[in-house]
């Protein structure tokens, strides 16, 4: 029986520590409700953070590597997926998660956003500065949620899950 | 020995009529320059605005198309690349022009600006809203430039094949 | 801390049953050994014995999709994940075992073989045929071995994990 | 319009000067046909001497890299695809091409044969050892043909163009 996957997207390198403190909070409660976390595998910025704060909590982790092989691979990911595509992982990433939520912004992350978006997935947005608020709105206008503190994402991930758009 | 391509992405079904102009001259300015024209392929768009106007100066045309044969392909392109990977597509489209340029802003535009600025691929932007253009300058300073007529964007692509990123 | 992975691949509608009672084995053994089985994800043949046989023990599965979504995923397939790559996921199929066991001979598991085989990962080919065996000893003699019965596979995998190629 | 893409397959670094001569003669005659080639790109084996062939008559050629970029692409590509599909890129070798044609077998070509039979594109083996020949005939009776000289390889391609599978 497929268990819920829900996929934790951010900056690696250039992370802030309030992303690295959001992203484990948020790893941590989703491996508390049950949940599958996947990321993009690498041992880097919010990737990194939120499988650590997942497997605190004793949940499953999941990275979507853009390498071939295991080279960068967070310490805290249970089933690594080697994809050899490098940014065109970005799409398997989003495609395999029931829920996107996205912690910070690096270019990366937008693009997750964008294809998230573009593929109908549910889409979150951690704390958006007001730029990146307005640019969503006014290319996917009610497409996607915004929260900003962890009970408030847990109870709409729970949500997005029963009534998936 | 290999021909300079330039990318022009842009919406499908959502291009305004704006957006198919610039399309058109934008596409035809690259083949009078001698470039080859690159798109998403589809007959839809911006794409397919661009390459019309690429065969009306008589340039060469590529379509990197999302699906698995050439169903939707646009009349006007002469090379159609079937990748079969869906809107991961998007990443081989950017990787494979020498310059990107963006005519209007769908979901799978964004996706493209954000893995060619990631790529440090250079991008440039056509007349792009003011959200759009300060929205990418919080993410990417310094990384892309903004154009407002033809002669301006042929200039703009000239300068950058000659002193690549 | 990254789980063992041990990819089974085989023909989907064309598996005999010869072949479905081999991966219903085989999947069982690779759970009760402790490892995560990974597979082709669809609700077909080798794929799906494989991965019912290990649930049947308590094991955990992944399934590597060619789809964009769910549809055509097996029952028994915990972690789905949605490349929408076609029959290009068989890369990913590959590169994220560690070791590949080929039960049976389809087309895809053709490709499978032989992308394994260029990456350089450990490959079992289940009682091939005498043509098929003949066929990988001259393209590339040494690089895989032969098992005929379970605990045969269940030695050869525990060895290529502690010896990776 | 679109135009008839031929694709040639064959091995990098392991092609024999055999396979050197006839990739060359057919990327010549594929081009004196008005036939566009398509190879994997690299400055390599069979992919470097079929667009040798394919220039020297003034023909155009597509190489779909596996890389990001255009390193260790061959000379005499006119259009360069990068991918960063890494071997993945054999699928979309082809899907893009309308005929593919095998000349000698490393483990690169071998799956994108099996990959071109399951997708149902025509398939032509260039001089197949016996082995070869019989593998792929249990594998996929009559799905593809076997010429053993150039003028019986343009006879085929041209008919497989009018009479797609």
């Amino acid at each position: 029986m497929r268990r819920v996957i829900v996929g934790v997207m951010g900056p690696g390198a250039g992370a802030t520590p309030e992303n690295l403190t959001a992203a484990y909070d948020l790893g941590k409660a989703i491996a508390q409700a049950g949940w599958v976390l996947l990321t993009g595998g690498r041992a880097a910025g919010v990737m990194a953070a939120a499988s650590q704060g997942a497997k605190a909590a004793g949940g499953l982790t999941v990275g979507i590597l853009p390498g071939k092989d295991h080279q960068g691979l967070a310490d805290s990911i249970d089933i690594a997926i080697c994809t050899d595509l490098g940014n065109g992982r970005n799409n398997v990433n989003v495609l395999s998660a029931d829920v996107v939520v996205a912690v910070g912004l690096g270019l990366g992350t937008v693009s997750e956003i964008a294809l998230a978006l573009k593929n109908n997935k549910p889409v979150i947005l951690w704390q958006p500065t007001p730029t990146a608020q307005t640019f969503f709105e006014e290319l996917a206008p009610g497409q996607f949620s915004v929260v900003t503190n962890i009970p408030e994402a847990i109870a709409q991930i729970t949500a997005l899950i029963h009534n998936p758009t």
